[in-house]
């Protein structure tokens, strides 16, 4: 009978817990996918065998591409750790517009956030099918990050419609910019899906209007979403904290983007890219877009 | 941050019951959308005024579209009717999909339900194009029908992860056959979208070759889902017959299809289309659905 499924929930959720637990570091791990096709990368001779163990059990390299410098392959697997990350990012927005789908005011917003949720299941096949372009498994990729954004879930239970809103638009926009900070440090080719993919996100993001529109209505709740913004805020770098941590691929392309962006700029000079920059980064980027909600952040 | 949103189910669900406790007969409703245009049908004046009121309060009829018959503007509502039940059905299986991937054992299920939800609503994208197409007011047609299956949802709560798979494929299937019983007394622009329809949604609820995996390798397990899947009918089959009895519209599709299906066939005696044939008629079908999984029905 096609049923919502709200009664399923309460069934047991045997999430592969084994397969986590095998991915808490990306090192040591296969690293024999295809290495970076850069300017001065070798490329893998025709036929090669590409495998990509990301998220099995296997702890021994395969061996790595024919003629692939060990940087090349440390920058294909950087690069997919990237991906996988955004995949995995846009399995859980779809989950959470799922969620707010069904417990949506009005058939009108039920409609439009299913609609939201399917596209970021879209976006998510783009990710996914580059992941595969390049020889990587797209499910072990997802499956390395599962997990990454349970300890935020359990510490930020939003008690209103207009909170869950804002958690969605504050804590998807800092992914996104984290995305964006790494970007450049990727192949043309990838680099073209994670921009396309983080535009298309913010769209779809477009709880931006109803919550500026619920702010200017009341003051009091646009002081209650300020405070709750600020909270989302400081949960949501402590999650970058732990990613730039235990995947220091993605802190390499961050430092590898900004190094080609200096490069490209005469007389720029080449900051430090570390944790503390990227974490101030995000947080520019965050208190800009609370005020394009007229919030304090 | 993008999350799962498993905590925002606590969030207060005001669904509009104002709007759905207006609906729970079709008729008095506008009447004023596009009328059947079927030979023999006299088709509006250009530029006749077009207005989907249903979903709203007005319970007075703001006339019919010049030329129309009172034949030609009923089988227009009916037939809107039943793109709303279908249009609604997808929102729910999206609903259904959505948290069975939240609860999927291991990640590649988890991504396939989710393509599964997003297919659920493509299709529903097509459904209401065709009632926009119609003169209809697509939310307004889908708020129509909302929570229909609220009943069904509180009494068939799944135990294990193999009931709430049967769940989808037993219910939608029966949905499923209801609009191929009615599909006859459509226009053919409208048919041919519930057939679409109906058939790649059929493809999707691809649980059928893992339940019949499941029944032929634990005999306990599939004397346990035959049970369930008499509990399973028994509750959609009260679904349908709540349908017919507030729904004469429907009634009335099936009963024109079957008439145009005798036409069509000399020597073919047409059926009386009652209740009891219209159940029969499911009951037989899902008869057939349960011996493609080896299960008992």
């Amino acid at each position: 009978m096609s049923s919502p499924g709200r009664d399923a929930r309460v069934v047991s959720r045997p999430r592969d817990y084994a397969d986590r637990v095998s991915q808490t570091t990306n090192e040591p791990r296969d690293a024999s996918v295809q290495p970076d096709p850069a300017p001065g990368g070798a490329v893998p001779a025709p036929g090669t065998p590409v495998v990509d163990t990301a998220g099995s059990s296997a702890g021994t390299s395969a061996g790595t591409a024919a003629g692939a410098t060990s940087d090349d392959v440390q920058r294909a697997e950087d690069r997919l750790d990237l991906l996988g990350l955004l995949a995995y990012t846009e399995l859980t927005s779809f989950a959470r517009l799922a969620a707010s789908s069904e417990q949506a005011p009005a058939v009108r917003e039920r409609l439009e956030l299913a609609r939201y949720a399917a596209r970021a299941v879209q976006r998510q096949g783009q990710v996914l099918a580059r992941i595969a372009e390049l020889g990587g498994d797209p499910t072990a990729r997802i499956a390395g990050f599962d997990g990454i954004y349970d300890d935020y879930e359990a510490r930020t239970t939003p008690s209103t419609w207009w909170e869950g809103l804002l958690k969605g638009y504050v804590g998807h926009g800092i992914v996104d910019d984290f995305c964006r900070l790494a970007v450049d440090g990727l192949d043309e080719a990838s680099r073209a899906v994670v921009l396309e993919v983080v535009l298309d996100s913010e769209a779809d993001e477009s709880a931006a209007d109803e919550l500026l529109r619920a702010a200017q209505a009341d003051a009091a709740v646009a002081s209650r979403l300020a405070l709750w913004g600020r909270r989302l805020v400081g949960e949501s770098l402590g999650v970058v904290q732990a990613l730039l941590a235990s995947r220091p691929g993605l802190a390499r392309l961050i430092a590898a983007g900004a190094a080609r962006d200096a490069a490209e700029r005469p007389g720029a000079v080449q900051p430090r890219t570390d944790q503390a920059w990227v974490l101030s980064r995000l947080t520019a980027e965050h208190t800009r877009r609370m005020g394009r909600l007229g919030l304090a952040a």
